[in-house]
């Protein structure tokens, strides 16, 4: 069970029985196959609103950066925009006419959609290198219009897997208090890797609340910024992370506080989901780090930690193994006091002042083997905390990303 | 075999058969058991000038760092000191009174040898935070100074190891056309994992050149920064990590370009013996950046690319992966313009201009099934160039540190 991950507090949230991106008002969504992968299974999802909607989206800092990352952003620009597709199977990245058909994918849905083509956002996650058959898409186009409905949330979230061993998506119902109520919903998918070439996060964010566009982007950023930009499963960012939030405003007016607190809900309980479903992941581990001089410094410590492989492979042995815990705080690149360190593994503390303290090792490994995991590091250099999910390296991540061929 | 690796000329520098840390005049060397390990092997081994010398050291820029590393930055700062005492098995860092253990340890030697004991360096490496049983290195003193002799240089390497499979030493004649001669040694341990804890890199240089104090220093850090500094196993910098270059002399003037080419290549050999003894490592690959804007940029690059877990998994495959490559590329936080990389994977362009051509996949994937292979990315920025060395991340390399147990 992991305490410290997501909002501090969930007043007037509560999760809505198979809920996702469709659940808030006015949202529909749907996912069909449309030949690109392989397999045949469902590869083209959509989601839409029925009213105008405000929009914003964060993309990856890569720089190689797919041609569906730039249009998202070109027509997010003015705060508006009613769809979003998403297509597995190719991320049409670093292959001729990428950009061409990203544009094309982009004007097919406008077209069946009857939006402008500033409207539609493009996501676009799998094999990269290799050309998209965009005339594929441009085809299912109509059956994936036609497949779209209020409980298609459910379908999309298949429809986006790559690697991914379960769909992802999530929706809460929102009450103020003060008569205001919304729902947020959510979809992700990711950090499986893609085949044949690299992880890649797609997040698509749906609520009925009345935002103005700067807040969307507020309330999107602060929730990335938190949750999704604070796991790590291999380290690397890949071309195409895009991530997007949808708000029409069919709900109305709600405490935007409650609806920043739902968003960044959602937000968590996706990137817990991604960790967990991480290539070879057998469990997932919240590595809090507490009493830090700042917060960039407790983040900073936090990921460090997270991002070790010598501290992921002792997780897979469920080995409470403070000496590589300080080593990699040692080399977060912030001022350490190490003979101030204290370590807690699930519960147990098993270094204070730097220094060993004794502890039963076959009960700290038992409590360490269960599914989440909570390691609490306490720096006593000020008061501020940071947590980042990671997982456990395994030999079977080494052996499915070594296996693949391009 | 890697071509681009180490000094770019080898003008009047020859192997000496069986090489190592005694090889230049008046150095003398050697290993013994003294019970800290467990398995009874060597773990307390000695390199000591017989006449004065000039000395320069590195050690880990980890913020938590062993006390073994002050002491030898405290010996060294007047740029002299005749002896280094390395003991493998405990690290003597994280554990109660390590900082006067280390002092005991050098207080010991210095009375033994008869030097003052500014004029002794000590290096630790294995547990940590595990009290450091020191009088058993103490008593083992007098045994240790008796092994000493010039021959000793292999004992000293086989003593300091601890997961490494096979001693790592070196030794190079340098001749300057002019008359001058010397000889330049060195030995290393690492980066095998350390139980249980970390990765440690533990290197002693030794020529019998006559230089002093500022260019030694310069040698020691122009060597390390192109060499042992440009090598990955798992991105880990341990809190022990150190390396020393000792001058005595003995061998009088040698044109001092041709004694940095011969340090760099000592240097730069040992690290690829490090790289190649890595954990579970089936592969050492050197993952070269052509035409980087600056050195930073290409040094930048080729970190990124050889540190991703993708791109190594992928070398375990022995998988021509341009795609992973291109996506380190783009996490290197450095200006790049994809749609002008060019990637090279032992000797066959795979990706030009960012995108993908047609090569022989079964002809590529054979030739990177090597023990060495080369990857050659041109980004076409500039003329400069660095390379990484870089070990593939197998499934043995997991099993190894999940195994441990503190």
């Amino acid at each position: 069970m992991i305490a410290r991950w997501g909002p501090s507090a969930l007043d007037g949230i509560r999760p809505i029985v198979d809920g996702g991106v469709s659940s808030p008002q006015e949202f529909i969504a749907g996912g069909v196959a449309s030949g690109v992968k392989p397999s045949g299974r469902p590869d083209l999802a959509a989601v839409v609103s029925t009213r105008p909607a405000r929009v914003a989206v964060m993309t990856t800092t890569n720089r190689v950066k797919a041609p569906a990352c730039h249009l998202c952003e070109d027509h997010a620009a003015d705060g508006s925009a009613r769809a979003v597709i998403v297509n597995a199977g190719n991320a049409n990245v670093c292959a001729p006419d990428d950009a061409a058909h990203a544009r094309r994918i982009v004007d097919a849905a406008a077209n069946q959609l009857a939006l402008a083509r500033e409207e539609v956002l493009v996501m676009s996650t799998g094999v990269i290198g290799v050309p998209l058959p965009v005339e594929r898409i441009e085809a299912a186009m109509p059956a994936l219009v036609e497949d779209l409905d209020a409980s298609g949330g459910g379908r999309a979230a298949q429809a986006i897997m790559t690697t991914d061993t379960r769909p992802k998506q999530l929706a809460v119902e929102v009450t103020d208090g003060a008569g205001g109520r919304c729902v947020v919903g959510g979809m992700a998918k990711g950090v499986g890797m893609i085949e044949p070439s690299m992880a890649t996060l797609l997040v698509a964010l749906t609520t009925d609340a009345e935002l103005d566009a700067a807040r969307t982007r507020q309330m999107l950023r602060d929730s990335v910024a938190s949750t999704f930009n604070r796991i790590s499963v291999d380290g690397d960012r890949s071309t195409s992370d895009t991530a997007a939030l949808f708000a029409n405003g069919a709900a109305g007016s709600v405490d935007p506080d409650r609806v920043a607190a739902a968003v960044t809900h959602v937000c968590a309980e996706l990137a817990r989901m991604v960790v967990a479903d991480g290539e070879g992941a057998s469990r997932v581990a919240a590595i809090t780090v507490d009493n830090a001089a700042t917060g960039e410094d407790a983040e900073a410590f936090a990921r460090a930690v997270a991002t070790s492989l010598l501290v992921r492979a002792a997780l897979h042995g469920a080995d409470p193994n403070w000496g590589r815990i300080l080593m990699a705080l040692g080399n977060a690149e912030v001022a350490l006091d190490p003979s101030r360190v204290t370590v807690r593994c699930a519960g147990t503390t098993v270094c204070r002042d730097g220094m060993a303290v004794a502890f039963d090792r076959v009960a700290v490994a038992n409590a360490m083997g269960a599914d989440e995991v909570e390691i609490v590091i306490d720096v006593a250099a000020g008061n501020a905390s940071a947590t980042v999910l990671t997982c456990d390296l395994t030999p079977e991540y080494v052996r499915f990303n070594a296996e693949y061929t391009t």
